[in-house]
């Protein structure tokens, strides 16, 4: 399944013991549907307030309901703010986390008070300068470990990860950042704009970035950039 | 004062006896920042769920309050769904509703369900040609009375609007109308779009907008369409 979700309502993509979660809306709509208990597996979380364009999830079912009615039935059980944007059936040992070979996200930051765009991007009041937080985003390309961009409850077995492109754009009031890497540690795109942004603002300089990813300590990069302003754009697979 | 707003929240533009308005939240932080009473006046009323990206509206005071520092402040006082994006000194005489020549609205379609983008298009489950609606709103174009697309109560003195422009554009999954006139009639858009949405199930020929343009018969036009679509997106004034 291709989903989209607006996260503003969320706790998250995960199931938690309280609040609404994007699976469980789909876990319960699913089995409402398909008449057998039914939990779909995304590929990957995605925290309170974020966002996807895209995000993807598999799900296994006995049930002989035709592939390409499930996601007219899904929309209509689903909320408001969940939307299945297509349904297929997947190869034979499909997973939608292991099988992905890369993602791509995508952050909003805009200049000033914005009120229809409000809970898709962060809204900053002093202005950033561009240029350095291009020449910065530059160092992350590549291989590197990214401990120093990742949540550190609990520390991850490994922080490698394999940047395969990143750029910002220019789109009116906004500065849109695009990032896709083979995979992401909880919070790295959130933290490592929030790191851009104190580059932007001239309180870090870009040669800074080498040295916090060679240091691996989250303690000397930026502060957490807010959820609203992510969205997951793209998961690929093989 | 150019102002950018998410109408989902709003009754509409103007005051009214019961629920927020865009107008009246305007008065209250204007009346609060300059210490006078001050209501503003628009270029004209939107309806209740309708948006704008550029509504303008002025106020005359005696305040001695820098023009400079009022956009800050009433950003600060404004709710999240209201925006100031620029406050300006008007030229003597200067009228929003008045001085201003023409106005662009637009409006948003999206095939099948949208998360995302929910409040702001409207989704139709059935698909339009794109075609016979590019043909049908050419039509439009010129000097004509839209007594036909025009809300009955109170019937208006005059029903003649001179059209710029409009066009229809395909953005992913959605189609997006852009029109542009000296004046709009109440409804107008969305009678338009209700009635070029039944050229694109088939349900109208094209060549019926002529008739019903000298008709000017409302009843033998479309349904209004829903108002989530809309957004009122440019005012010029000479």
């Amino acid at each position: 399944m291709t989903l989209e979700y607006d996260g503003t309502g969320f706790v998250g993509w995960q199931i938690q013991p309280d609040g609404r979660s994007i699976q469980g809306e789909l876990a319960a709509a699913l089995t409402t549907l398909l008449r057998e208990p039914v939990t779909p597996v995304g590929s990957g979380r995605t925290d309170a307030g974020v966002h996807a364009a895209a995000q993807v999830a598999h799900f296994s079912t006995d049930s002989d309901q035709p592939t390409a009615s499930i996601r007219k039935s899904l929309n209509g059980l689903l909320p408001p703010d969940v939307a299945v944007l297509d349904v297929a059936d997947a190869p034979e040992g499909f997973h939608a986390r292991y099988s992905a070979i890369h993602k791509r996200y995508r952050y909003r930051i805009s200049h000033g008070k914005v009120a229809l765009e409000r809970n898709r991007v962060w809204t900053l009041f002093l202005p950033v300068d561009e240029e350095p937080m291009i020449e910065a985003s530059q160092h992350l390309i590549g291989d590197h470990c990214f401990g120093a961009f990742c949540k550190q409850d609990p520390v991850p077995d490994s922080t490698a990860c394999q940047i395969r492109h990143c750029r910002w754009e220019r789109s009116g009031r906004e500065l849109v950042f695009e990032i896709e890497a083979n995979r992401f540690l909880r919070h790295m795109v959130r933290i490592l704009i929030g790191t851009l942004v104190e580059v932007g603002w001239g309180r870090r300089h870009p040669d800074q970035i080498p040295e916090l990813l060679a240091a691996g300590d989250r303690g000397r990069a930026g502060q957490t950039a807010p959820p609203q302003g992510l969205c997951l754009v793209e998961v690929t697979y093989p």
